[in-house]
């Protein structure tokens, strides 16, 4: 069967939409979506994302490179249902936050090989296919998981998506992943929902908050913006390494907290000193 | 006397610095520079921020306006000894991020009524007189504190100083100012260092925080970066404020742990949605 499509994009938001714009900079390649949103659907189509729009099973049918651009938990219920109908030149991707709970749901399938868990550490707060931008992956990292369970140009063509979107490639175990996620991205977003909800609590008018967010509130509690949607299944899906970090986060600022109590200022300035260390790496 | 400077900045760090740059771009004002750094000193003055250097008690004599731009125990240490020496004509504004300490330092100064304590709630992470930037007031808030303590023509100063610098000027209590800002701003300092701190317990490879930054890492933790002089005074001396908000943040980020630990998909998302709301006051 001919495969009229180079990429079928199941989930046109922000991820799969700003995809979508980085492919279309190759005049050649043709893409058709998918969106269980009508609306989001539409919209991809108006405004030029997609070539055309089609169903799951069209898209499964007519695409040599099926994307999965959708939230976790969907992602679960849709990639083994989609590995049943692919035939075996087909290459199924996803780009979901988290790996091993994929990656574990569909490990005995017999398609598992063309199946490439990719997670483009990419994004902003802002969410749907109005959201998509160009330029939105430039210089970012893609990582690759379990790269040795999936055939060699299932893994080639992954790589290939990369290069497209403009991003750097690594490759990683998911259980790593998942885990250096829980650290540096995921955690990031649990501190800034924390941080939104106890000024929210205390601050009644919104005008306090918008005159005194100079002082650097702004960019902490950006992440605070982020879609309950897209992450309230990568906490849950990846819950042990989340709690874990959340447990060491919680003793970091408890520390914080008990040398400001005691007045302890050379505790206080050890600890930032530490924290100032992230300058070296983040410019 | 007369005094041949307009202004005489105390600090020629970050604030200092950026506002000798914003008050130049008045071709008529003359600025007299003091810090207790040599090095910080002599760049000032070799970068052009001030028109000349000059010892403290030279600073004090020689201008109209004095303006501390110190670290909180710094401005503790110096604001009575500066209020002491000053003629009836000459103001004193300090641009500290504490208020209520300073304020109650001087409350019986015989020239407590020339002294206006103002907060720019404006600032990056960098510091130093090479970190000094244009425009890096302009829009934010200047609080300027318990107005009717001082002289009407000191208040009348420090307004046309927040205009100068851009500004807009708003009217706090010296206690209120504390509550706030401990919510706002110092709180955003501290999640953001404790994040740091969690993540570089971890992560031996610097590489790895790299690569994988770009998850929103980057702008969470980019409060971390600064310095340690002049937060430690600011956390000690805002302690009860400090604390209370550190305990209310502390309960929100547990509540967080329990619902992703009990998978409770529902409450999550509430807890989320309730941070959404961020996105209505700020862009």
């Amino acid at each position: 069967m001919y495969q009229q499509f180079d990429f079928g994009i199941v989930g046109l938001g922000l991820i799969g939409g700003s995809a979508c714009i980085e492919l279309h900079k190759y005049s050649d390649i043709r893409i058709i979506g998918h969106d269980h949103s009508k609306t989001h659907a539409e919209v991809a189509n108006q405004i030029g994302l997609v070539d055309q729009l089609g169903s799951l099973d069209e898209l499964i049918a007519q695409s040599k490179t099926i994307i999965l651009a959708v939230p976790t938990h969907v992602a679960l219920n849709l990639l083994s249902q989609i590995l049943d109908k692919i035939h075996a030149h087909q290459v199924v991707i996803d780009l979901c936050s988290v790996k091993s709970a994929l990656v574990e749901s569909v490990a005995d399938h017999p398609n598992r090989a063309r199946y490439v868990p990719c997670h483009p550490m990419a994004g902003t707060e802002k969410s749907g296919p109005w959201a998509a931008i160009s330029n939105l992956f430039d210089g970012k990292v893609n990582i690759i998981c379990d790269q040795d369970h999936s055939d060699q140009d299932a893994i080639e063509t992954a790589k290939d998506l990369s290069d497209k979107l403009s991003m750097r490639t690594i490759y990683m175990d998911s259980n790593t992943h998942d885990e250096h996620t829980a650290h540096i991205s995921h955690l990031s977003h649990l501190t800034s929902f924390a941080l939104a909800n106890t000024i929210l609590d205390k601050e009644d008018n919104d005008q306090t908050i918008f005159d005194l967010s100079s002082g650097g509130f702004d960019s902490t509690v950006r992440l605070a913006k982020s879609s309950p949607d897209m992450w309230e299944p990568i906490f849950i899906h990846n819950k042990e390494y989340v709690g874990d970090v959340l447990d060491k986060y919680i003793a970091h600022i408890t520390r914080f907290k008990e040398a400001i109590e005691r007045e302890d200022s050379e505790q206080l300035r050890e600890l930032m000193q530490y924290a100032n260390r992230i300058k070296r790496i983040l410019k």
